[in-house]
């Protein structure tokens, strides 16, 4: 038996070895192609906010109203509405005057360190308040910052990690563009502007049992309640510039002293204009290019 | 040899097979966990609108400009910037009657087949077209239906696939909630509002060359925009109900005729309300519950 061993091993062994190969290479096979998705990811979109990527991102889930946002309805008792019933001049007349202020909105990130009235800015955050939410859920947590300290943290916080994704991209495809990228990472405003609102999503909520609590289409509602705060802002003279401050949720979430089932939508300085203020010369769509009539 | 082989026949083929079923194993338990996967999420989240996954949503990408969301400014001329400086009286004043104005806005679902003049509704979308959105990109389109027929082929769409939502559910979690429901996938309100209006979010746009130019936080951009329609459909009387119609994205879209890179956001059914509306008697939360003073 062990001569009739010894005379076999060799092709024993090369089959084994055949067959050894063929279970590692078909693991490794999964292994390449998980880094290898996972890699290119990485690589051909660095601009990729980490920070978002969450299986608590629901947004695409329905509401228990079968897409309608009411509130849940079970036990509440419904009431008459009814609402003022302009004349067809003065809805033509107000909706034209409406445009005209909002269309006067810029971006704008030049904002002087004027004070601001704290009650005005009560009041748009309550107007924002106002948005429709999926099943009545009111997701949103505008975090109002006025410390200077806390404003400069902030800032230090953004830059430090605009200037990392600058860099992770010049290796990319702005490698020639150095000198107008590093300007933006630059953010004076951040400091300047009597107010800094932070507008967090509540990605879930919390039962009282401990259970979470789902918030449907929460980034959706979440948006439209800033849709209503631009809007509030432009109608009493303030400015801002809607930013989206990338892979720095986690640390200002941490620095706010903000909970886990928030993440950091929309970042926004508000203020007077500064008087030097200027913004780029950029022309809106017209309505033919924006809207159907069918 | 050929008694050699025979002799180690059953100890080979036991080897053989060992291995053999080891790879058939790996591979299949990959397979396995993929299917329970799926499997898993499919009966898990029912609610889950299968329009909405696609990789396309790129909503959590930075724009150009480091999460700024100015247009990008190659060689585009900045120019002074002001506007109206309120004195704070007249701001506190502005603040609080817009916020009176928009805490009276409610989603209504009784909704008056009453004309409404078409310009007003030309200037709540040039007003909602006013939004900031990721690098200036625009990427809204507003289909305005006023067709009786195409208004009731909508309808038919909706209420099919609210169905067919709410009969997968029922096996689920509500199958003792038949009646409530069964009201709720009736949709008058699509036949009898003057308009209906369907925001689509453009996940990609085309350049000039054929290929896809990015649209950064297209679905971030295109709620904020539908923020401000809200606040202008508001502010001339007018009421909607926010609606994401589950599952009917694409019937929709084919319908409408709308490319492939525009995606369904929301459903406003627009108009008066009908003499009998009633609303569901539910309370916002208040200001110290929705912001944080640092």
């Amino acid at each position: 038996m062990a001569m009739v061993f010894s005379s076999l091993t060799p092709v024993f062994i090369a089959i084994i070895c055949v067959l050894i190969g063929l279970l590692l290479k078909s693991s490794k096979r999964n292994t390449k192609q998980e880094e290898s998705k996972t890699h290119k990811k990485a690589a051909s979109r660095p601009w990729v906010d980490e920070d978002l990527k969450d299986s608590t991102e629901l947004h695409v889930e329905e509401d228990d109203d079968g897409g309608e946002w009411q509130g849940l309805e079970d036990n509440i008792v419904h009431i008459p509405f009814s609402m003022e019933h302009y004349s067809e001049e003065d809805m033509v007349k107000r909706s034209k005057d409406f445009y005209e202020l909002l269309n006067k909105r810029r971006s704008v990130r030049f904002i002087s360190d004027e004070p601001v009235p704290r009650e005005v800015i009560d009041n748009v955050i309550k107007t924002a308040g106002t948005a429709p939410s999926g099943a009545h859920t009111e997701p949103w947590t505008f975090v109002v910052v006025e410390d200077a300290e806390i404003k400069h943290q902030i800032r230090e916080i953004i830059e430090e990690e605009e200037e990392i994704n600058y860099e992770k991209r010049m290796g990319d495809r702005w490698v020639n563009d150095l000198k107008r990228l590093r300007t933006n990472w630059i953010k004076e405003y951040l400091d300047t502007a009597p107010y800094l609102i932070l507008i967090f999503k509540q990605v879930h909520g919390m039962l009282p049992d401990g259970k979470k609590k789902t918030h449907y289409y929460n980034e959706i509602s979440v948006s439209i309640a800033c849709g209503i705060l631009l809007a509030a802002l432009q109608n009493v003279g303030l400015v801002t510039v809607t930013t989206t401050p990338l892979n720095c949720g986690p640390r200002l979430r941490v620095l706010l002293q903000r909970p886990v089932n928030e993440k950091l939508l929309l970042l926004l300085p508000v203020g007077y204009p500064s008087k030097t203020a200027t913004v780029p010369d950029l022309t809106r769509k017209p309505l033919e290019d924006i809207m159907v009539t069918i």
